[in-house]
């Protein structure tokens, strides 16, 4: 627990600067919403103008205040605001929301006051929550510290907490929540985040034990490395972390360069890392809330695919067509399960999966409730969903029915009711069972239930449980110089790791090419060797399949030649002479240090998969075996893996070994800034390095 | 107009045989809400237990009623059903409704009992709706003649038409759409369609002027060539045909086999043909209906990319990130249309696109209304969506605002608003603006509406308006033995089309194998040609870049033997010399005779694009340029057609006539059974196939 984010959650008194007698002002909601919903703590108002408001003390200044409260509200005009905070530390706050805009939100100018007011606030040991935010409510507490129009009636408290960087945006995620009776524990705008971000709420949130679930609605980040601290965090915690991004696509960047003060990561970046960590992506808002409803209402799935139970055996086909998109698996009952079936359904019945228990089975309570205990049961399976079309005649039977599998069975189920009486939703509801309307949705809730799941398995298998690892802000490495690192020295480096790399040796001239064609054996590359010419194709300064030592030499000679011809300058080493590999499956590995994540790394497949569909995954180190295999199965081309056009397929253990191995890598020389593997060659027996390319900091 | 199908959606008499007085039977609902809703027709029921059910004449038997109705409804036991029908047809009735189950749907000896339903009906004259089906609404006509529960209430008329092959999700869907507002003017359920299909429904509902928009469910296809000349009607008549259609993959596929008596066709030929004619297709009735919505509401876009208008930045990009998703285009505001906005909107708002009228400007209708008007107005605009979040407080401005808008400017604009007052959206819907609640959801309604307006500028493109096609029955080649073309007469039946073909020789022997390679010119190939040996480098029987006459007639000696060596028993006819061509994009080709749509042309990208990724796309032959280049653009892999590793780009140009060359082909030439044209090598000079399969009908 941090005792200032605390206070900032939870405080015990709060002084709102500049407030208003007039509940329609947004300095004067605050106060009328604390004081409708009987907010327990002290509450103080500073405003010349009046001596006290709603029967709340309101004092001329700070400096005539009883007590030093725990959170100051600033509530003022941007160019005020300042003052207040550096007036606000001074007495002893130590922070504070700053509801004031005119900050970055509206360009150069704003910018600059941004960072005087986080420079006041550094001076003054106070932090801050803001600016350009809407406040907070702590529902537990009964305290909707926040001029949100969700605040216009009372948040009902419940397991959900969310935190939001867009006020509007929050505003109308969380009144939609509370129309499909989502309780929200805790909602947080964070505004600007000139100092406090979203991910910093997020961490001290998880810690409240009446919070189950969390949902973030991020524009841009900062702190990527501490999101992924947090998100081990919360899943160490068994506490699903939903996220809604935006920015997945460069139109979307375009927008987010001119809206907020922080410049988005490269998404594929972001998206990677946070699923490594168990992160769950919601794509709208929609998507978010029934997350967030799932997880609030059902258990973590077990291994297993997907059960579908319906009354109409061409919606069982179409969310099977749903399943698949998504790649859930949707498997076939166990023999045992079939049989137990076939026993209660009708004979014209469906049993394999999707299980049609035919309209006759849906209204008879004494087939459908054995039907659905039966597919939960089997242990191919890990979730359900029953699917129902109308059946208002037999609403009640369903909800007690439901109601009681809910309490007697450990597996998850959802409820997919195209159109449910209102009152047997709010029953459901009540009996802790969750109900989607629509098809799709109910199949994207139970896809974001079994990532969740899957997680958690490979968090444990990856030892990534217990207690979190600590927070390392990421090196900024983007205003270093950095320079190509030698070939062989780089070969040396990965070797030592362990990783396959082809056998190469330097020449520093034709001759001793030729020597060195006739250590490795034949056939061999010939590549110039230069920091100065990373990219060797391009300078003719590749020569491949040699298989004489002469061939050697006059190759040698050549790309010596031509690499003096296209950068007379360039410092040349010689020439580095490699032992062809066998051709295999490509792949593509490299290491960049991101400027939110830190040491990431990227797996793809090469050829037109990398450089036509961008066929790439990223993680961020340290990156588990468990971690490398999810990586694997995310690739588009994965198929690719198993071997295609008589190619034997690719021996994944000694690939995923291989990943780890540059993860440990990339973790133990912080100096190396970039390095790509292009291509590895990788087959049945294993991964080597053809090509690469390893850059450090010239500064160390 | 059909006289026959007419009188199964409006007819002036009906009978209902085995009528209930029950009405919790589903013999009795129909009469039941027949009486309720004011059917203006003649009724009759017969049953001899009864002289009249609530008021309505009954009679003992078919030859006792007054006059002959124009349409039979059978709601017996399947078992007493086909006599029924047969005495309703020797009566005259030349159509009925099939109430009864028992049929395909319950296995193999229901199968057989619907053959003898078919067999009796076509003996005697009359067509049948049905069976197993739940009848059907004519809400214009004030006509439930269903025992579906969406009958329940009166279906208010709409300008919406639903024809669905499942009861059970088909009353789920319509009971969701009457939630919302939309009025379906006709509901069809048409059950096992051992006669009448959804698709010959839909062709008779297209000619009723009040119906504007049609939705289909479909579990599975017999006449597909059908469904595409009936799109075409619609699209001339510009009513937007919106299709759900499960069975997409082949997980789904297990299910459908097992539940409905036909067999889904390829999903990739039904989607491929579907979109080709103007089909929209919808991925859930959630899609469906908000798809149904915004077709009923909005004008077809023109050319041009979407427009974004938000109050909160973020969901400004999470749009741009949706629609970029989907490929659609986001495109900057012209100069003059963002020069004007910045003269009205506050100095930090964004104005390229997504525009950001800020918290201030969505608050101000002379700031907000301006807005949209300008955007819509904008030439690279075809559409907007207008996302708000709570706005509670300037509901009935928003609502007056946008009911004006769509009085006054002729481009659609979709509102998004997440959190809407019930009576702002009963307002909206009234005034004829769609009103969407999710941020995808109103991304996908209007990729529903952009699509459709191509689709529509493709049809003009192409010569596809005016009147429809004829719809011809496909002929099916499925039980028909067929033959291998030889290569050199497939060649000249081709090159006869313009479709460029590597030059080739067929030589008998070695030493005509050299022969032909000196009068070609090399480098060649040498390939083994024989109609049994189709797969030819299976057997050994290719060898490439042969670059002299004692190449070329040693590997020609050494493809014969190793054919003689695999299939001693194949006809050889010799040996195919072709000239090398220079390798370029791989693209391929193909031609099928579909058993539901007739012949349909396969474009695809070669190497791992079709072999790992599937990336194909089908259209139905005939083929338009402005077809083959919405092929093209489908491809997923496509950016490979632009150049990349230094290849360069392909003349789309050329490749859109080649397709259309092919479809001509396969038009004319409907003994040919397949064609493979793979590779097909596509360059910046043109597209030249480098090896071919033909096969024919043998019986011709």
């Amino acid at each position: 627990m941090n005792n200032t984010l605390n206070a900032l959650l939870t405080p015990k008194s709060i002084v709102l600067v500049g407030a208003s007698a007039d509940i329609n002002k947004l300095n004067g909601r605050p106060l009328h919403n604390l004081l409708r919903d009987g907010y327990a703590g002290r509450l103080y108002a500073v405003n010349p103008k009046y001596q006290d408001i709603a029967g709340i003390p309101c004092y001329p200044d700070l400096d005539s205040l009883p007590e030093i409260p725990e959170l100051g509200v600033v509530a003022v005009a941007a160019e005020r605001a300042i003052g207040v905070v550096a007036e606000l530390g001074r007495r002893g706050v130590r922070i504070a929301i700053v509801f004031s805009s005119g900050f970055a939100e509206v360009g150069p100018e704003g910018r600059r006051l941004e960072q005087e007011l986080v420079a006041t606030a550094r001076a003054h040991n106070i932090r801050i929550c803001g600016p350009n935010n809407l406040g907070l409510i702590n529902a537990f507490e009964r305290m909707p510290l926040t001029f949100s129009q969700y605040a216009d009636q009372p948040a009902a408290p419940g397991p959900v907490a969310f935190v939001t960087q867009s006020g509007a945006f929050g505003t109308a995620v969380a009144t939609r929540a509370r129309a499909l009776g989502i309780g929200f524990g805790y909602f947080v705008s964070t505004g600007n985040e000139a100092d406090i971000t979203a991910v910093e709420v997020l961490d001290e949130i998880l810690g409240d034990p009446r919070v189950t679930v969390t949902v973030v609605y991020l524009e841009g980040m900062r702190d990527g490395a501490r999101l992924a601290a947090v998100a081990d965090k919360a899943l160490s915690l068994g506490k699903p972390l939903v996220v809604i991004k935006v920015g997945r696509f460069a139109a979307g960047k375009r927008a987010a360069i001119s809206h907020t003060g922080s410049l988005a990561g490269e998404d594929a970046v972001f998206d990677g890392v946070i699923r490594q960590h168990g992160v769950i992506r919601a794509y709208d808002e929609v998507h978010a809330l029934d997350l967030a409803a799932a997880f609030a209402a059902c258990p973590v799935p077990p291994a297993g695919g997907i059960g579908l139970i319906t009354m109409s055996g061409g919606a069982g086909v179409l969310m099977s067509d749903c399943a698949e998109e998504l790649r859930l698996e949707v498997p076939v009952l166990s023999p045992h399960t079939q049989a137990s079936l076939k026993s209660i359904l009708p004979a014209f019945a469906a049993t394999g999966n999707p299980v049609d228990v035919t309209a006759q089975g849906a209204v008879d309570m004494s087939v459908f409730g054995p039907t659905l205990n039966l597919v939960l049961a089997d242990p191919n399976i890990g979730i359900c969903i029953v699917w129902l079309q109308h059946m208002h005649r037999v609403a009640d039977a369903m909800v007690s029915l439901f109601a009681q599998t809910r309490r007697d069975v450990a597996k998850p189920f959802i409820v997919c009711w195209l159109y449910a009486p209102e009152a047997a939703v709010a029953k459901l509801r009540e009996a802790g069972v969750c109900v989607v309307e629509g098809t799709q949705r109910s199949i994207d809730a139970a896809a974001g239930l079994m990532e969740y799941g899957e997680a958690r398995r490979r968090a444990i298998a990856g030892g990534r449980t217990g207690l979190p690892r600590g927070w390392q802000p990421a090196a900024a490495h983007s205003d270093k110089k950095s320079e190509v690192v030698p070939s062989i020295e780089a070969m040396g480096l990965l070797s030592a790791y362990g990783f396959g790399m082809v056998a190469s040796r330097l020449a520093a001239d034709p001759n001793q090419a030729a020597q060195s064609a006739e250590i490795l054996g034949y056939p061999v590359a010939v590549k110039i060797e230069s920091p100065d010419l990373p990219h060797k194709t391009e300078v003719g300064g590749v020569r491949l399949g040699l298989t004489s030592k002469e061939e050697v030499a006059a190759a040698a000679s050549e790309v010596l030649a031509a690499a003096r011809q296209h950068a007379p300058n360039a410092a040349i080493a010689g020439v580095l002479v490699q032992k062809m590999a066998t051709p295999a499956t490509e792949i593509v590995l490299g290491v960049r240090r991101d400027p939110s994540f830190g040491p990431v790394l990227m797996l793809g497949l090469g050829g037109v998969f990398i450089e036509v569909l961008k066929d790439v995954v990223f993680a961020s180190a340290p990156v588990s075996e468990a971690d490398a295999a999810f990586m694997l199965q995310r690739l588009r081309g994965r198929a690719i893996l198993d071997g295609v056009r008589g190619r034997p397929g690719v021996d994944r253990a000694s690939l995923t070994k291989a990943i780890c191995a540059l993860s440990q890598f990339a973790l133990d020389h912080p100096e190396v800034a970039e390095l790509d593997l292009n291509p590895v060659f990788a087959g049945p027996d294993g991964a080597v390095a053809v090509d690469w390319l390893m850059t450090r900091d010239s500064s160390r």
